[in-house]
């Protein structure tokens, strides 16, 4: 099994906002199901521990927080655009875009640019944030499973980065989404699949 | 309906390589089920008739050829470079790296540099070449659905095309492979699906 | 002459900031030969006062404002790193960190990303709010020439876009570093270089 | 000053090429001087001996070459496409498009794709092979200094990179283009600027 060089490794928390973790959320009727079912807040909480506790890197991947004027004048929306805007998701300033409670930043983690789309590190500082550190390997937990996930998984591989997703670190709207993600997709590219667990028991030693 | 402009249009076709495709190509006994099952060499040849037809532009997106000395010193390798190491995939100069005799290139067509891993704009100048042609939607089509299409097609996204899969002009290992990319991930990120059939008619008009 | 279709082209604002551009700014003792003599900041009013009378989008491509945190734990500091770090330049919150009075965004106008280093684009979402909004045409004018400009122009070219630089529209800490600029590096690889009154005549036919 | 971790550390070529380097060439006649002046190709050689003794990786960076239906097409050509169309620069297949007979690759010696502008990095694999080889540090030589020598090394910092550039390592069509690359501009952004000589006797100890 793969060791963890903690100065060389990163938790990087995709999306982790009230509006898809917390009741009351806007995307919480999509996402409570496998949320709830995965323990997704809990696992986050025992990743984010032992991060702490261990000196890995802690580096939150957030999506863009939405105000009224954004995608004026777009040429055209992807159907993720079209969501964030209808629904004007993450609202900027809103609790929504606040950090779940549980999961808040602490002095020495690291908060990327927002990204639009899918992917943490396109558009954002995330890859050069992760080498100004010297971060080799990067730890994937978050939101949501087959989109925001899989995207920044994909281009952590086309980067260099080791990659490791924790499979009940992530959630999504059905428990066929997170199945495409960690059984159908990233074993394909991804270089590590663990439990929260097992990256925890690892980490350690 | 969305109409594509055909002189801002670009056809992808992402490795269609005899190893993929042919009849004795390397994964030919992965990949026979659903390439014969969707008849996508027939699409393929269909989808690239009619861009050749309507002036849209054409445009290979290979994977790296593999050589004896590749992967050598790396860091760590993904299972897509295990994979394409050990079988020496899409071989340097072998028939299984040369386009399927159905879709060759022709004049006029723009050929990118070899992607590494999945996406066919990673480290690659496929984006330079769209944009130095004007492109604006890029349609998709190739192998392997859930692999180096899904990565195509994130990145394309992100870098702010209008983005159309083709859904039986790809394949993969398995039919499930597929449905992860054609239903569960790609309507969520993606801008249109169509069929050859759809396609082809739409750019006509 | 090049004509610039208005719907297509943008006017690149860099790091128009008080600590560059105003009495009383961090680099004020650097930058006020240049841009005094140069009348910078009146160029770059006309420039914007024609831009938004001729529908040519606006956007600001800000440096990073630095906070007392930054740049710890960084494995090297390049010199323009170590530079806004011993300084706090454009402090968070500051008024060096304010755009220059004269020069403030107004609605409708787009801020990109904060930069961390020199060129407007690198680790910023610049390049994917230029694509949509249909740029392909970009106007460089702001600070420093030879550092963030120079950098700027060079990604735009390698990013596909036609760049046109200002030469009365930027300036640095020396005359030489503008005629670096301007005269032995530019006109290399930029596709233009006007005036600012070339500019605003140019823009309106 | 600096200690450099060979493993980690990469001296990158940048278009080593017998136009730019040789009698003949096609740029020669622009070249000569400072090639000559500055002992470019005895500095070169000397910096590849003592990177293969030191166990430095060395990769190659090289202009695209060029063939005759290249450039057709494109929206808008930058001067530096302009003139490797009209010049059909390092025409592919030519003794110019080679690598100068004192500077050839040895086996072990990386690649990276063709670049079709300045930078080394845009739009190629260089980026990904370093990151695959472990390389933080990377050492600049070659042609041309205030294209895409200082393309590359602007790249490079914005990527994570501690960037070298050899002083002497360098040439151009004038001495003013040298200056303005380690004088005017490369001090407020690279790490280090070295002689031949200093890094051949750094990269020992």
């Amino acid at each position: 099994m793969e060791a963890y060089p903690p100065q060389k490794t990163a938790l990087i928390l995709v999306d982790p906002f009230n509006d898809f973790l917390s009741e009351g959320g806007k995307l919480w009727a999509y996402t409570r199901e496998t949320v709830e079912g995965i323990a997704l807040v809990k696992n986050m909480k025992a990743l984010i521990g032992s991060a702490r506790e261990n000196k890995v890197q802690i580096i939150y991947a957030p999506h863009h927080h939405t105000t009224k004027g954004d995608y004026m004048n777009w040429k055209f929306l992807s159907p993720s655009h079209a969501g964030s805007k209808n629904t004007t998701l993450f609202e900027k300033g809103s609790w929504g875009a606040q950090f779940h409670p549980e999961l808040v930043a602490q002095e020495g983690d690291l908060i990327a640019q927002n990204h639009w789309t899918g992917s943490g590190f396109a558009n954002t500082d995330l890859d050069f944030l992760l080498r100004m550190h010297g971060i080799e390997y990067v730890i994937l937990a978050g939101m949501r499973a087959n989109t925001c996930i899989d995207s920044t998984a994909r281009y952590a591989v086309e980067l260099g980065y080791h990659v490791t997703l924790i499979k009940d670190g992530i959630a999504a709207f059905t428990w066929e989404e997170i199945r495409a993600t960690t059984e159908t997709n990233f074993p394909n590219y991804g270089h590590a699949i663990l439990s929260t667990e097992e990256f925890t028991r690892i980490i350690k030693t």
